[in-house]
């Protein structure tokens, strides 16, 4: 964007204000671009430093906070723009951003062309949308308003925001699960036997968003997960896999910025989705992909219908984008392993890769069955065949000693801890566990703490089809603070039983 | 909203930030309750003290800006709360807002009940959106998204969200002229002849929003418009009539949110803008509405088709609330009067009252007719009579005696003036005009200073069939200061003639 030649300049002053990814300018209401530009607060402008450019969101001042001549941006944007305390910066006005127009379109319903969707995805990548433009945007994509067309345009445009890797084998594996499943925490073991197998898999995932926790969460604290873009090549040239979050590598940088916005306004949104998904895929460099869709009353997805329909898109879109993808629909109606929340579910990652005797079988069982259709769909292994194969490398050993490895190359290993306070939740009848809602359970594990406390969350011990007799524990509730345990208590107590016993 | 008893106090510590109509929060990221509630940046919560509470957005802070004992709030947020420097407040998480689902089901394009929309405008008008959930809502009404149905139940709810003012007289005048169109400043001149007709016409205006001027911009070069609800009653019980701001009184506080929001996002919206106008006027408690509707290429309305479809609803949803509207459809080809900014306008205003030779006809003329209408659908007068009788209140001086009252009424009675640094811009060919670009010549107006600066602006000078030699003065830009005069002539420079002279 050029800049005006007669616009003066501004002197940082870092005030330390954190405002998460959007970009924030701070400036004083009667400075002299302030008063001569006419900026208000909200106005968006755009703010310059040497070669780079940010657009920001005005917030005024009207204290000594500032002085006169000096101006503060959010940290994120302090970061971006690359500028410290004392650094120059010029302010100019915000010229109009043309591919609202497209947004505006796709909010009447209009379908919109690739070259629309290339300049959203790719002005939204460069700061230029504020959160409400973003949010006019997912609306626009809500429910069923893009047809495959469009969602493989989404697609594309998405994968073409970032950074992508490229791989010397001509076969890369990746998984992803849809989520809303508590504990469902099979990635790591996925990948230390697919590794295992001399396969490579260079699995990127997330931290949580609106679940107790995400597979970062989990194996930071089993080791390092901040990795950049050379490390993950590094690890995976070595050990055939990693256990990396995504965000840093900014493998699909829209799509980290979409999905702040989309999950505070909780839209569902089909296209959305598949293009998130499948781009962080293409993005990594991957070939062949498993996605699991777990189905279930109380999980994301609740129907078969629906997990169908996903299938279809996730299939045909990956045609389009030249990705492998094999889906495989699962049952959703509990959680998975016994731990919810990073710790917790480490340990349990930790007793199946070891070949504990009390490790979960249900985690156990379901990490094989990707694994196996992994080694399937590499063509590696027998149609057939991948199941066994998946359990023997588990068995003997080999999945364990891949899985040290990896996490050594990326920087340590570690044991995960049990908090510091608990409480166990016990039955007040005997009977049959018959029901249990992944939704509030994983509330309560949220409100325990988890994830912002790793070692918080729950202990759960009562899968359906448990007999219980009365006084017998359901689930223990861990937390690092009392105050925390006592909300996760007080939330348990408000609403309905989350544990169905007939 | 209850409040848990377990959660400490922060004391309150302003910082002077403004960000406008939203709630922000400041709190260190190390204090006790971002670390014992899990609170990250961007999180929704909220903020109590003694028996009020607000919601907030969180703003993290990372410095020594705050003690670890202290939170602040941006301007806004402490006036809603009633707080200052030292008062305590709590905070807790915020409990999923219901009416969500609703906007949610809006964005998915379902019809929503009636029951739905009060909620939703009750939830806004409560602080309880964020930008981004107002965004999506906007967003979901977007296009033609809503019935007619809808869009009663719409102007219901937001006619209810606020304070409604009721009058002794039987019959309560109002106008309304959707906007787009620059210098199109009639209202001042029409509420001097309908007051001074012996009618009440307790009109309330907006401040400029994207235009260079707003009613109650222009109207405060002359008079105080920022009135309470006391002193419009007070005002209009003396003299017939106002020119007050409507957003002091919160006649339609949800209105106003949404507005902000919207223009932000600069999508039309048919069901929010026949909602937003006609809750204004029936919170007002006016009976009789004239609603003007310029179209033209550059003006907000494109075209007459357009005009004719919000006649439609503007009558239809009056009928429903109890509003007796005539709409009047008029020529948007061109600006109204010659000032263009607060300043500039009003001078057109007070020499259209004083009977001055020189003028502006078109303002005038424009203004008479609107009155003529309101004086015959207020029944007093005859069909067929108004306009002559609307001619003769002000040419015998009756209107501006009038203004002149309601104007000391209100406070003071002042001159405007003009900007100190001016440029004239020149024909550069001889001819006639025959096209005028309304959004460009608003654009220059604004870029030069208005309204913020309330004596920039535009002196218009070359209405279409204007015969103009080369060199001759077509329109004078107005600034208070020399860059922002350099700024709109830059823009004058970057774009295709404004004025087409052939």
């Amino acid at each position: 964007m050029e800049q005006p030649s007669y616009l003066n300049a501004l002197k940082i002053k870092s005030l330390g204000i954190d405002t998460y990814l959007e970009n924030n300018i701070f400036m004083r209401s009667d400075c002299h671009i302030c008063r001569s530009e006419g900026f208000t607060a909200l106005t968006r402008l755009v703010v310059h430093h040497n070669e780079k450019s940010i657009i920001a969101t005005l917030n005024v001042v009207h204290s000594e906070l500032l002085q006169k001549n000096e101006a503060s941006l959010s940290d994120m944007a302090l970061k971006r723009l690359n500028v410290k305390d004392g650094d120059l910066i010029t302010v100019s006005h915000l010229k109009p951003i043309e591919s609202l127009s497209a947004v505006r379109a796709k909010i009447y319903h209009k379908k919109i062309d690739e070259a629309a969707y290339r300049k959203i995805i790719n002005d939204i990548t460069n700061g230029f949308y504020s959160d409400i433009e973003i949010a006019a945007f997912i609306a626009g994509c809500a429910g069923e308003n893009l047809d495959l067309e469009e969602i493989i345009w989404l697609t594309k445009a998405m994968i073409d925001s970032g950074s992508k890797l490229t791989w010397d084998e001509k076969i890369i594996m990746d998984k992803h699960s849809v989520g809303g499943l508590p504990g469902n925490r099979t990635t790591p073991i996925v990948v230390a036997i697919v590794a295992a197998a001399g396969l490579t898999i260079p699995k990127t995932s997330s931290r949580a968003i609106t679940s107790p926790a995400g597979t970062s969460d989990t194996m930071e604290t089993i080791t390092i997960v901040n990795l950049s873009i050379e490390k993950i090549k590094e690890v995976v040239n070595v050990e055939g896999g990693c256990f990396a979050w995504g965000r840093l590598a900014r493998l699909s940088p829209a799509d980290d910025i979409l999905i702040s916005v989309e999950k505070a306004l909780d839209i569902d949104s089909t296209a959305q989705m598949i293009a998130s998904v499948l781009s962080k895929k293409a993005a990594v460099g991957s070939t062949h992909v498993v996605i699991e869709i777990p189905f279930g009353e109380t999980a994301k997805v609740r129907t078969r219908d629906e997990a169908l329909k996903l299938q279809y898109y996730f299939r045909a879109v990956g045609d389009a984008i030249n990705l492998n993808v094999e889906v495989l629909i699962t049952d959703g109606s509990q959680p998975i392993g016994r731990g919810i929340g990073p710790s917790l579910e480490a340990m349990d990652v930790l007793s199946v890769l070891r070949n504990q005797k009390d490790a979960p079988n249900s985690l156990k069982e379901k990490s094989l069955m990707i694994a196996g259709v992994l080694l399937e769909l590499s063509t590696k292994f027998e149609k057939g065949k991948g199941l066994s194969a998946a359990r023997q490398i588990l068995e003997n050993g080999k999945a364990y000693e891949k899985f040290e490895k990896i996490c050594l190359a990326q920087g340590r290993i570690t044991e995960p801890n049990f908090a510091k306070y608990k409480i166990d939740i016990n039955s007040e009848s005997a009977g049959t566990v018959t029901f249990i809602d992944n939704r509030k359970l994983a509330k309560v594990a949220k409100l325990a703490g988890a994830p912002q406390s790793p070692s918080a969350g729950i202990y759960f011990n009562s899968p359906i089809g448990t007999k219980v007799e009365k006084g017998q524990t359901l689930f223990t509730i861990y937390s690092e603070s009392e105050g925390e345990l006592l909300y996760a208590e007080d939330y348990l107590k408000s609403v309905n039983p989350i544990i169905k016993i007939v």
